[in-house]
């Protein structure tokens, strides 16, 4: 058992976590903070959590922390970056949900998140934590960053064909679609119901952070710089992303080769599910598993459109954190993630 | 491990019971079967099971079901009691999840159901699977009538209060909502989305089949007959009932008394959770666990308010098929069923 | 043409009353204030406006407001209180949509608001301006209290069995649904989709400020004081009220009988319709709409059961408050409130 | 005022004319048909047009609809065809909201409905009513082709750009999105509530019926063919579309220059509404009205992305109908259609 804490316990980041953790069998959830909260049962804010979990939100207290095994940060970004050097400092092992270590380059950190990185030095320490495409690298880690919600679903949607170079980096576009849950557990009149139910729009269109990010990450997969058009839309449902992805083929396939490129690339995957050819994967399909389903699509030949979609709370958020901590600490990486999707 | 079967697999108590049996450790769920989807992989209609059921439905075959240790049905009434009498005559245990063993009383079934009932024999032998109140009979029966899902729902909230003597029977009124899950896996115009969703309504409040089964079970708790006003109304949601329970007490009673009846009557049972005094739980702190929260008001002395929710598709139906089958083969109570709700 | 000011303009009465008056042929919406928003084009804030209304939002500016004919209030309790004396001194005739005015009796509105009330001289100038009960008041009030949304689908729900004498008021129970818009727009977790969404709870059960307005009403039309029990619940849609009433009739009534009742007291009415007996109205039937829909149900001899839907904003407030002008100024009073429910 | 019939009355496009045709100050709404309610009282299937729509279904007479001035058809393809060229002969203006008349190629027709066309010299006389693209050919029309829902958002957002020439052909792609109500009013299990709630996903990827539509009209714009990537998903939501149109600029613009091709191409368009640079309107703004809202972006030179939200049942359907009537009985064009939107 190794005992885990984890800073910033209130938002749905942390809740998804807590409820992992929970249920995970080689894992005492020993500390979480709030500093909104502290002094409360975390099963009053939380009552699924009722009989499973008897934890009280504890202020930032760094000394407690200092004695975890791990330390989850699922805060707003500004707040790892100025409490995770002294942790690693101390050999206690780090994910960040958060968005402070993802963009390798301070430079651009501070362009996106209108802030200078206080943490810099840290950086070369940080390992993007998405397994299917940086494994190798998570088990000797000392700091992981949890990718954000859309740059999952996008990169596993195209990781195969850039990995393959196969795809014209000049046409990739990702339209994608978020339920409300991606935009946090935040008091704002534009996510209540009456607002956000029953309708949709995109938002950020001529530029949003996770941009950077997804593109930091697809031009390490296809050996060079590329550029993509993201168009995120916040969708009237509570979890899930789907991103359609379009790009055009550089040489022509037939549609049993680009279905075999999928099923090769992730072959050996077990959160990855490779759906036949030209289906159509709902994202109910995955609400509460950390599976990201995948399906191709070549309306007109060399169009590509692959369709992905995630739990953003889990694939897209704790459940990866809780992959990537079974990969720090030797578990079996699908221990405490082996959830059926709830359907319906 | 015991090999099971789903008769009529393609409804949502039979998609629910998959789903819980996929992950249940001493079970296999080995025979599913469909008339209509006879021959179809199982995860080609339920995608959530891909990767953990390979199941594919088969035609109604009696000579494969009599060679299970346990049949689930998940049919509509009037379906298991064709094939029940056979089955247990074969020794196979029955749970049925329809409504066909429910009713004690066969003329009442046929008033309700409108239909003859063509196995009234076999009335006696099936025992009413609510653990809560009737544990005592489940391990050794052969034929378990599982309820239905307001039953559930009203009967737990109810049953403190009724087994005390403590209600006027003359003022009980159940006003009940319900998820449209609850309504089937069916292609009817009045459950489409367009219709159902941003708007609710009433309906058999004149009279509703789970009216008689509620009333036969509560005047067994009260062990006098009672009447009830039962109004289920359908909400724009996908899982859970909320009953909202009014009676008022034949005595006086204090707040703390009152809630003392709650917490003494429910004290060691793994699957309700009473409440602080004047709570108000939600249906979604239930998603998908097959927990029974229960909150009690007094908000004028003498008048009780009882608020009760479930996941119709598992403590409502399910799930609780599972708890009883837990019961009947001597498995923990509580294997297989320990899910956190899934919030939000 | 009327000149019309608007205090409060950002919330959904507000914005729902803008809509509304806009459209009407009769009125000049002439001001709209809101100290957040001074100085933004109303349309901006609320694009359906776009290409129907040129208004900005003013500061609160009692001169200005002096100047319009008449002065509707969409405010939180406590701000009416300190404004509508002065205004009634200058002439102005003033609706109030929030709660000042609607409690006959200080001392209740000091108890159920948490504040002591500091116009209670103006409670005696003050209409309950629901005009299906008290019409007769309205065409010469200065200042009408319009009612809460809630209070407006129980008492009309209630006042043909109450004013006909045939209701035990010992029996009365409201069950009561509202969408989120009746929360207003407030930013509030608690209000977000993703914790409101596909889930719903009760609320206030053991008090809501609504009560003793409905028990002040309903205790009028009785003739005799009366009290309710009045249950809130929070549903996932954005509007509208079901309000499921219940009530033991005095002396037996034939269910002709009990419909007749309904159907003579609100023969001539334009707003109130009575469906055929034992119907099961939806609250999208009356979306967008100024319309109450009443059915009756009478499941067991003596047991009442009446269903009453509004679209909260609309007869539950802004639309009401259009009927209540209407009356004040002589227009006909279906005027501007002729708009069909949008279903789906 | 003129006498018009709707065949199919029973859809959601059906039930939509009827809504604004009952409102309309011009017209008379005669006869409704529908072979599976003849007999049934309108207003007992949508209860929202009570007290303001008298009629009952009748059959398919076309004695009875050759009396009308105009006929509406609200059918499925293949209906149409049967019954226009007869009432065309018959001096009877027709207004096909269905699929016969929108693809001037009856070869095109049958490879994508599935059926050949029965009245192909029908064909020519069909005008496609987009006004804002077509509007000089309709008044004179004798048929009119309504078209589809997404094909109105899509044409609508691309056509400044390909009006101007600006477009670079080959880079088109719209990802559409829509409310449920646009797989209309169908017992369907994938349109259950339960299925299409809280989830979204794609369907048509490879090809779907609106493409060739689309492709047709653009290519006229254009002045030369092009293909299109129409990808359309459906949303847990009832009405509303969102198209979000990708392209890339032929030449250099800066954003002033490009939000001016809209501004310019749409300024007196009355139910075309350019938002400012770089905004993101939401399917509610224009939730029951008439309007085309759209949006330009540029988030990185010489890709554009448009944004364009209509109601799908409005000017996707029923509305755009209205004002094709309006336009070929000369009266104002946006006669009947000033409905504000209905927010929230």
């Amino acid at each position: 058992m190794i005992r885990v804490g984890i800073v910033g316990g209130t938002g749905y980041t942390g809740m998804e976590l807590l409820r992992l953790l929970t249920a995970h069998p080689e894992v005492e959830p020993a500390l979480i903070t709030s500093r909104a909260e502290a002094g409360t049962r975390v099963d009053s804010l939380f009552p699924n959590l009722r009989g499973h979990c008897d934890l009280t939100f504890s202020g930032p207290d760094e000394g407690a922390l200092a004695a975890m095994d791990l330390v989850f940060f699922a805060t707003p970004h500004g707040v790892a970056m100025d409490m995770v050097p002294q942790l690693l400092a101390q050999g206690v092992r780090v994910i960040d949900l958060g968005a402070d270590f993802r963009l390798r380059d301070s430079a651009a950190f501070a362009q996106w998140y209108g802030m200078a990185h206080r943490a810099s030095d840290a950086l070369g320490d940080a390992v993007y934590g998405l397994p299917e495409t940086t494994r190798a690298h998570i088990p000797g880690a000392r700091l992981v960053a949890n990718p954000g919600c859309y740059p999952t679903a996008v990169i596993l949607g195209y990781a195969p064909l850039l990995a393959a170079g196969m795809l014209d980096p000049e046409t990739l576009i990702a339209d994608c679609k978020s339920g409300v849950s991606g935009a946090g557990r935040a008091a704002k009149v534009n996510l209540i119901l009456p607002e956000a139910a029953d309708s949709l729009h995109a938002y950020g269109v001529s530029g949003h952070r996770h941009r950077p990010e997804i593109e930091q990450e697809l031009s390490l997969l296809a050996g060079a710089p590329l550029t993509l058009q993201f168009t995120p839309h916040l969708m009237p449902m509570i979890r899930g992303i789907h991103a359609t992805l379009y790009g055009r083929l550089r040489s022509a396939l037939s549609d049993a080769d680009l279905q075999a490129i999928f099923a090769e690339h992730y072959g050996r995957e077990p959160f990855v599910d490779i759906l036949p050819f030209a289906s159509h994967p709902a994202t109910r399909s995955v609400r509460g598993a950390n599976t990201c389903r995948i399906a191709v699509h070549q309306p007109r030949p060399g169009q590509v459109v692959v369709l992905s979609v995630i739990d953003n709370l889990v694939k897209g958020a704790a459940g990866q954190a809780v992959q990537n901590m079974n990969l720090l600490f030797g578990f079996p990486e699908t221990l405490g993630l082996e959830q059926i999707a709830l359907m319906p």
